[in-house]
């Protein structure tokens, strides 16, 4: 058993509140048309920092005791926990130390300064991050804020799918895409029984997602497995659909790894699995590496 | 005198709100920051085939008389009056006849034509386009929708700032992006007295901001002049930074031609004409080419 439980992702509601948006949930007849099904979408990337992750990292943060948040708070990570925690700390008011791969994208790397982060470059190896983050965590003391393996970080990250539930009466079935598993996680304890689908792309190493370069940890996937999550997988074509789909018909920019849930959805309902169900969306976020565009 | 005035406009917003979005008015602290004052951003982009155009088609497709109506409507565009005058016109389940340069871009095509409206295809020349034109109501006997030089249409594009104006107070200064004027006209119209800024291209027709290569008409740009409107010249770099950061910062996905009119809200902000001003944005589209994106 977890030990995040409906109670914990709601008290965490309240511990954010003052400091997420309540992000809206967009409706559009013909997303609906495309996925074949009626959905709402949680928008998250018009969270701060464009990302649901700004629930989780706040979650963490605001939970430390004085004494530990003054310590600060530490992470390694080459993506929007990176900016997420960097913008939880600092609105604290506390030191943030961020450990990020020396690929990293200039614009992810800019946020993360923009809010005051302190950021380590090391090499893009699994063993040179932790060791990296090791070295940051014994010169300064302070605490790490796992990206999704951390009971505050799933109670944070389901405040979302609970929004949803508060402002849409019946939605009988909640998507989000599964990297770390922390959103998929949050959700399934926040929503329950209600039936939840996960979306993954095909090759988690290289996958234009780049928010879902993971697998689930100990943790996450025990949660998963313990609400019965549907797992669906997407190729690299369905997330682009996908994501171009939003793009044109409800002009929200929308990051591909959210585009991996919304081709999720649209899987589903092409296997005649969400006939008649009103299904909520949880679009995770909306960083695209603008860079990458042509202009 | 313009035979439009503000009661043509509040007639306009009733007459076609049972067609249209009531577009959302959308706030960003970081787009404040970058503008340089406090800006309200009507979303019309949002609105049905992505563009306020779509006000300006239903207002005068809506006004015709049922004799008239059963003919048709037909206008030469190669842009978003294309797509709107489609869709007014099956709204009202008349035919729609709509005259495009072979150059058009194959999505707005493809528009047109998902919205039931009968394309024919010209050479990319104003001779052409209107030699086309007169065929087609020759053959038809449709009724001519101009695209902006037009009191129904005018009034029809006013009806976005009328809405502005009843869901945000004190909002004193207005600013549009102007290609033919119709936009411009119509927001003069529905604010007066306030101040109205116009935004244009510097390169009328080798702009990116491909809604705006055309210039205002004799009735147009008579309503521009009476009322004042100031305008401001945006350069192309100017104009691409303003979409990247709304983009970046709003995840909207706005057209070039309508940041324009951040463009110049930016460079009027600069100047120093907008010091504690409440500046309302009228967002005119969001129908970015994404074939033109790498993928």
């Amino acid at each position: 058993m977890s030990g995040v439980d409906r109670g914990a992702v709601q008290e965490a509601a309240v511990r954010i509140a003052p400091f997420v948006h309540r992000t809206p949930v967009l409706r559009s007849h013909s997303l609906d048309e495309w996925i074949g099904a009626e959905v709402f979408v949680k928008a998250e990337h018009l969270q701060r920092v464009g990302a649901f992750k700004y629930r989780g990292a706040t979650n963490a943060v605001q939970s430390l005791r004085e004494s530990e948040a003054r310590r600060g708070v530490a992470a390694h990570s080459s993506g929007n926990h990176a900016a997420a925690l960097a913008l939880a700390a600092a609105t604290r008011g506390v030191p943030a130390y961020v450990v990020m791969p020396a690929n990293a994208s200039a614009a992810k790397r800019a946020a993360v300064e923009r809010y005051g982060g302190e950021v380590t470059t090391c090499d893009n190896t699994l063993d040179a991050r932790r060791a990296a983050l090791a070295d940051v965590l014994g010169r300064t003391g302070a605490i790490e804020i796992h990206p999704f393996d951390d009971e505050r970080v799933i109670a944070g990250a389901g405040t979302a799918a609970l929004e949803l539930t508060q402002e849409v009466a019946d939605v009988d079935v909640f998507v989000t895409p599964i990297g770390g598993g922390g959103l998929c996680s949050g959700t399934c304890i926040a929503v329950a029984p209600a039936r939840v689908i996960g979306g993954l792309p095909r090759d988690r190493v290289s996958t234009r997602a780049d928010g879902l370069r993971t697998g689930v940890s100990g943790r996450t996937g025990a949660i998963l497995r313990e609400h019965g999550v549907d797992q669906i997988i997407v190729d690299e074509p369905e997330i682009v659909a996908a994501m171009r789909v939003v793009w044109e018909r409800t002009k929200q920019l929308i990051e591909p790894s959210a585009a991996v849930a919304f081709a999720a959805a649209r899987a589903a309902a092409l296997h005649g699995e969400l006939d008649g169900a009103r299904v909520g969306v949880i679009c995770s976020g909306g960083n695209v590496d603008l860079d990458a565009l042509s202009w």
